[in-house]
């Protein structure tokens, strides 16, 4: 594994987050993926359940947006950009940790101006076989 | 008993709970059932009057809700999971306490955006003749 | 006296306080009835046109919470229930005091969600001729 | 003077505020009126100007809420009750102070719901020819 | 009884209270005395044990301060007046109702300046043969 | 009565307060003197009981002070300032009124600073046979 | 298993708490002891070692105080009561729950003042053998 | 590498923490340590000399602890428990994810009671050559 | 310059913000005004453009409420009053400084209730000419 | 480069920001700009992809805002000043820094009313062949 | 006057302000001085008395604090920077008017940490005869 | 210039910070030094005054705490790390912009725990002659 191939799998995986595209988010996720995150409150997040519930709000929203929007008008999607990522190859490449920023940009649902929330998030990945998936993600603010 | 059908009574409550079906929870509870949770504020609430106003309040939002998304669009019910449980079978297996944390989704009422509340429960399963009943719980968040 | 009687006297109160019915409440009151309140922040409440004011308030909501619930739909009217009540029969049963915790259900006004209050109350009641009256009561949340 | 005479004086004051009668105030009030209010921030209110303002705005939502409120219905206009008071004559009984706690009861603006306001008064009145006028008042929440 | 008596009885109870003289308190008090006050938080208080913790600590404090203050000088120990006082004798005046606000003044602890505490109060005293008890008190502040 | 003689009868009242001579204060106070002040949160304070426990308190501490402060330095009293005074001779010259904001400078208890109140107050004067006497006084902050 | 039985550990267990005696306190429960309680934020703290901690320093600040209270003065140690407690006999007797409000009254560490606490417990009770042992308790404040 | 030698790993460096052991903590950490932490507000903190900063502070504390209590005292320096840990074993062992919450119990500097306080740390070991080091952890509260 | 006509001239400034007539204002009004005022936060605003964006604001403000208030209806626009105004003429006329407090009364934009703001206004006047310009004020609230 | 020129090019820089002209922007930026500005929380935003969402999101509300007010009515788009700038030419003039309050007034989104922010800018210019591109900016509030 | 005249009178005024010298505090203001300052809450300071306690105050501290720190050691009084000054000279040039923000520099009481306060000023010199006077000074935080 | 230089000299001018060494921070300084910081509020600080002031509170307090730590004792000067700098070379060399993150470790005042601050800087340095200047910097927190 080389450090660009997983910054860009974490790329495509805030992608999928934003865009509400569970598919392709378990695609990149081992069935019994952990985390620790905010919203859960110290409990530890197992499974793809919990985080099914978010992308799909997140697709509502979107497609609500989208029809409300006037054809040619600039239509204001979520969107995350990794700052000063940091990745570790373990253990003969077979896994890797990516440590960074994370500053996700939105429209304030009752002002409607942009706003801007920073994160910090460590996320581990492994291969399964000849894919890569994320078995653990640990996300504070 | 056994702890798996322990946790299974508790599942079927939660959702119970969460689709505001009164007839399915009474039919699980001890009508001199007792609780402890955080809206009675210290007050041992007792009997099933209670805890019925917030299940048709729950069924009333959801028959509303259901109406007004179009249909094949996803609608968000609140759901609950279960997480990191204990089943301690009492004595002669004639009755149990479960354990766990309990991670609420839900899409808040003003911002529409999904949010997650965490509870601790204490719940107390008793045989009734062939039955399981909760005869106690107690919530804290 | 029995403490049964003075119980009932105190639950039929309470329903004519929600459902705003002045007319039973003045007749369970005597006219020169006094109270402390939180409302009235430390001024004693003298005599019967302060309660009126909020039992009007009362039926004028429930009127119009009827008219905008389609048929056939729950409508919640907000209820309490006695937790914990003593009854304590004084001097020779011509008069009693109750005490108990009362928890008051109703829909928060602008989230819909189920409320709970709690109140501690104290009131006493007295035999006027063969009428039983409420002379003095204290509530404090 | 009697205290009586100067209590009803006080209690016509208040009904011409709460239906912002401009014209009974004036004719209850010395032109040179002084006056120490919360709404004031500390600066001596002098003049009958800033009352004004208050009654006619007073005067304003009461047509506006009776204009929507269909018939027969109960229109719910603010009112204030006085609690605790006495009356002080000076000297040879052409003026006197009184001094009360003041209830105000009137709906909430957002929520609908009926609240109360605690304020403490003192009032002087003074007999001008043979009509009585306030010529300066205290309040304090 | 007398409204005097009543009224009587309720001063000694105070300076008892102040004084920390747990015999005198006692001595006016039914054993199986309830009580509502905001330190219980909604929990109905029975019995005089948690009283006697209050007393105890008001004797303490007075003898601790006693120490301290050179002779001669004032000592700020901590006094009630009672305000606006209405006593209602019930029934055949075997039991009576004393209804106050109540204004305590002491030094605050860190400050040493003397600030003021509001309270309501309501008292029932019944007379137990020849003696009068306070059987039950609610405070609210 | 002439608004100067009204004028120093409230200077010299202020100075007894802060200097704590409760001789003074009570000289120049009817013994049923009235008061609306901040400390007592809406009760109208009668009698001279509750300003003695404040004089004597002012009077301790101003000697406590004196005792530490090594001779020839300059001790900190509060005094009080009166600003934008308004005397109203009422009745014939035999009551008056005086109305004013009244800054209050004193060593802040915790951080030694100098520190700033801010008052209005309105105090009622009648004349009790040859000498004045304050009857009513309302402060607000 | 009687009602009675079971209050009397539950009173002895309060008592083992406060005055810091580890020694009973492990006597009374199962080694695999779990708890859900305020201090833990969400997470069941399971074993006896978290709650050692908290007996001994109970023990400490109780010596402390005691060797700074002069002979023949009352020394405060803070206690509990159980107010309005219900024991529900479980499984044929060999296990048993009770849930009350638990009020402790204690000195304020910082202000010397008596302070109160109220707690909601729900104590599960378990005979191992002869002896009964808690396997599970839930506090909330 | 096994589960159970993972966490006494991290068992050992939690305990090198609270002692303030700065020699050990290296000993178990890779010199490129990188880490987020609630302390650093967002800022990847890389190498060891931030915490060598926390560890001494540590020790400081415990020295001048033990100096003040008399022997035979119970001297309470802070300590962790590790709760619902989770080990991941990463790809042929010579790498691993450690996953928990930790509860640390100590005295709070100013009232001297115990405290808890509750974190979620994801902590990453490698093994260099023969010995395990921890690579990254990222803590959360 | 006599005192009068300074008053005179800040009512009519006052009057110009109010209406939002950027016209009169500037008339009034030095190009280099300079301005402390609590909006810019400690920055010294110099020249008028920064006053005519609130100037435009409050007439584009009123010519919308004039619309919706049905005809004969009483329009509330804001308006202020000058209280305890001191005026000191400097030099030989030419220049004056006014000071005063200064009460704005509007219909709050979210409730609708009249609500009222104290200021501090210092405002110099020179005489440019045969004609009078404010060339700098200080406002605090 | 003169001060003059530097001064200009950052007026013009601020004009783009308001009107949403990310071209203009760009045109003005370094690719590789680098920020500190408050919205990303300690975090230093690389590139103009951060600065693109604000703009277009700028150029969203002006339009919406253009079509709802009526034509002929004045239409308040946030604008910038620059208060006390100061410029520093560096080295031999081609490099610049230019440091200034600025003051942004705008319409608040929810009361309507007219409201000021107040920054700190640091924004650094270089000369790229023959155009000036800002390379660093620095704001707090 | 000269615009440096008038800057230097009001550094040596701070001066007098810093160093408590009431003396050259006098010397340099009008005895009918007015000032507005937020310690004085909208109240209008007229005369020396109120300046002279705070003086007086800084003077105390000031030689309390030099007698505690050991001979050699740099003691820290709090003092004043004027930054963006602006003289206007008006008419004649026998009044002028100086506005600036103020630094002031001092150790906070409690942590002994330096820190400053920032404040807008407004002050009024004005020639009588030979020597300047500050006649009205403006300050707000 | 080389980055490495800009960034070394920046770590020596934080080390002259901590220690109080105002005669090295002199020498690495312009005497027109600018900066933004928030201690000043959005004022300009200019020339060296303000930054001495802070420079000899730290040496004035780093000498007391030697005093007071026995000898052998690890004593805790405060001191910063930077993180993640990013150095730019403006011109031909003779001008350098340095912005990184930096983290101030130091014991808080009154708990003494161990405590970071996080700031961001931007720092610009020029060579004056044969040495580099700091000539302005900006810091938000």
């Amino acid at each position: 594994a080389t450090e660009e191939e997983v910054y860009q799998l974490t790329v495509r995986l805030l992608e999928a987050i934003h865009s509400g595209d569970y598919g392709l988010y378990a695609q990149l996720s081992d069935v019994k993926l952990t985390a620790f995150e905010p919203e859960a409150q110290g409990i530890l997040v197992q499974g793809l359940e919990f985080h099914r519930f978010y992308l799909e709000a997140a697709k509502a929203t979107r497609r609500r947006q989208g029809s409300v929007t006037s054809p040619g008008q600039h239509t204001f999607h979520p969107y995350s950009t990794i700052e000063n990522p940091q990745v570790r190859i373990l253990a003969s490449g077979s896994a890797a940790v990516i440590l960074y920023n994370r500053l996700t940009m939105s429209l304030s649902a009752d002002t409607g101006k942009p706003t801007t929330h920073r994160y910090q998030e460590t996320r581990i990945w492994e291969k399964h076989g000849t894919t890569w998936k994320q078995v653990h993600f640990h996300r504070s603010s």
